[in-house]
């Protein structure tokens, strides 16, 4: 059963198509700066050339357009016709508490997914019109949204409520959401997998370590804690933003620089994190060449982002009450092995021991990076959100 | 030795005279609604009855004045002549970088002191009345500035910067700072000397928790990481403090509510925390109370703050990388016992055994209540501020 996974930002989109029952990828691609003029469309399938073309996209339904030709181009595209896009699964970013799984697509989750737009202004309006664009293409296909909040429904109220007055849950729905659900529930999964553990009798701590970053404590294959919050802004430092703060920092840093609260998010939102810290980049490859080059701000960013990693974890191990395993997955994750050592030094409590070596070698794929007799492993998964999508996709259009 | 020990609030005062060689409180009390009518004035000296009285007091300077009348006074007084009080020690709130230790009070101090006054903009200013009005009806006897921040001073910069812009650290100092620090290291140093484990190789966490709560990390003798931040609103769930928040609910609340900056602080400080989860109380007393007469959101309010102390306990014990002993102080601390209970019912990572009969008769007193195989320590110290106040007072003014 092939399956069409979009992934649609505010300008920009990403797509797989894949085999639900081989999991094979068959193409991938994306569609970049769309609504803004030079627009980018990429295409790569799976045993073909990568295609790059320059190409305006004035929304996301041109931009939908022009995948679904590619798809089926006899030249190059990897299906026949459309109807062989079995169903669409959407990336969905926020499902307030309306989502605690995977959805089919009706006009009663689109109202509530424009609900839930105050809690994700960027986010939420981009994937509808994702939705809305498939849906008039492809009118009698089946859309599912995959939501990155889900996943994190199952927190208990004493992890998800705020130190705050309640009245702001009762009024507002202010909690802590969480995001990356996806990622975190593809990167547990496949953990025990891997470990050949039990998930449903197991404590796994996953560290999604990106550009946006976040850690989550799963107790048997539920989320029971994560650290982004009510938004994404909250809990690691990332690679833009600041993670978190005294909250009276928003209110000192608008007084002195006479600014609003709005262009504070800004700043602790685009400006901040590494970035902020170290005054370079973003980036972490950027920082670990600078830091080599004797830059030491990159180096204390780096470290830094790495620390507070750490305190998370040793969080996240006293709300579980013990871990059986600890995996890192995304970007930073999967690739930053020097990172990835800087945490693991900080959990001797734990009877972690790191495989240097393995730790070394264990870049941008599945690995073991803790020695045979260390008392809690230590893993890569590199993480599929696109898999978990189809995955998830497949089992909802299976049932209909 | 006798040592005057002053802690000034905005419109209270609190203090002790201690014998700093025997140790022993010879009077205490406080004076309370200075500047508002309808003051209190109180006074115990060690070996009588508790005197109160009602008695207006414009400013700091009438009250202190009261305490020393009463101090010499013929009939109920503990000393004979101003002259016996040989140095006065203040408990002062922020001493932002330019303190790492207690200090002898001179014209630089108290400009120092008033440049922090944007850090601790309630704080300073009752503190540095307090140290005009005993300079004023003292003026031989040596003043010294016993800092809330200054234990703090020793963390490291990982620890101490937040993922923002390094612009607002060079600009306005934003950073960590801390609080609680005399409690922190009078606890600290007295949980090494119960224990009979040597402070200078040592890992401790210790938990001040009470109307304000905050947690350290404390290697060696040395802060190396602490809960509250720039502000004392940062970390635990406290009594009307929030602590940890998305930084971005400041800004949704202030839109939904339609309220300023400067509204949303005073929320977070003095209507959040358990008072704000609940909707009952800040005192931990009251919410007991509750919970046992079937109060669901008293339940809650206490499961959630216990929650929050658990983890950071698992945070700072990364930060530690391992951890010999924890020590409960502070109200809440050393005689919320069940809560205490909770905590450490997430412990077992760390091989941490509740001796449940020790831990129900520790209340109000030093004791262990850690079984005696449990692999880490946890007590309970009382706090005396005052006492690390006098000793610090003492040590200074013995070298002058």
């Amino acid at each position: 059963m092939d399956i069409l996974v979009i992934n649609c930002g505010s300008s920009s989109l990403k797509y797989q198509i894949i085999n639900a029952d081989t999991e094979a990828v068959l193409a991938s691609g994306m569609c970049d700066r769309i609504g803004i003029s030079e627009g980018e469309f990429s295409y790569k399938p799976a045993n073909g050339e990568k295609l790059s073309k320059k190409v305006d996209m004035k929304d996301h339904e041109v931009a939908i357009k022009i995948v679904l030709d590619t798809l089926i181009d006899p030249q190059i595209g990897v299906i026949n016709s459309l109807d062989e896009i079995k169903a669409v699964g959407h990336r969905t970013v926020h499902g307030g508490e309306y989502f605690t799984k995977s959805t089919l697509i009706n006009d009663e989750v689109i109202t509530q997914m424009e609900e839930c737009i105050d809690l994700a202004p960027l986010h939420n309006p981009a994937n509808l019109s994702g939705i809305r664009a498939c849906q008039h293409l492809m009118p009698n296909t089946p859309m599912v949204a995959v939501f990155d909040t889900a996943f994190h429904q199952t927190m208990p109220p004493k992890a998800f409520m705020y130190g705050i007055p309640s009245e702001y849950y009762e009024k507002y729905k202010i909690r802590r959401y969480g995001f990356h659900g996806t990622s975190h529930s593809y990167v547990s999964k496949r953990t025990a997998q891997f470990l050949n553990i039990p998930l449903e009798n197991s404590r796994i701590i996953t560290c999604h370590l990106g550009n946006g970053s976040s850690i989550c404590a799963i107790e048997n294959g539920k989320s029971i804690d994560t650290s982004m919050g009510l938004t994404p802004l909250e809990g690691l430092i990332m690679g833009t933003r600041s993670g978190d703060l005294d909250p009276a920092i928003v209110d000192y840093i608008c007084q002195k620089e006479n600014i609003s609260t709005k262009e504070m998010m800004n700043i602790l939102n685009k400006k901040s994190g590494v970035l902020g810290i170290s005054g370079l980049s973003s980036d972490f490859r950027d920082l670990l060449t600078a830091e080599e080059a004797g830059n030491e701000k990159a180096k204390f960013a780096r470290a830094t982002f790495a620390y507070r990693v750490a305190k998370y974890i040793g969080s996240y191990t006293a709300a579980l009450t013990t871990v059986d395993a600890i995996s890192f997955c995304a970007g930073v994750g999967e690739n930053a092995k020097f990172i990835r050592g800087m945490i693991i030094s900080h959990l001797q409590f734990l009877g972690i021991k790191l495989d240097e070596k393995a730790n070394l070698e264990t870049v941008g794929k599945e690995g073991i990076v803790s020695t045979p007799d260390s008392k809690v492993k230590v893993c890569v998964i590199p993480t599929n959100e696109e898999l978990m999508i189809a995955r998830d996709t497949r089992d909802i259009v299976m049932n209909l």
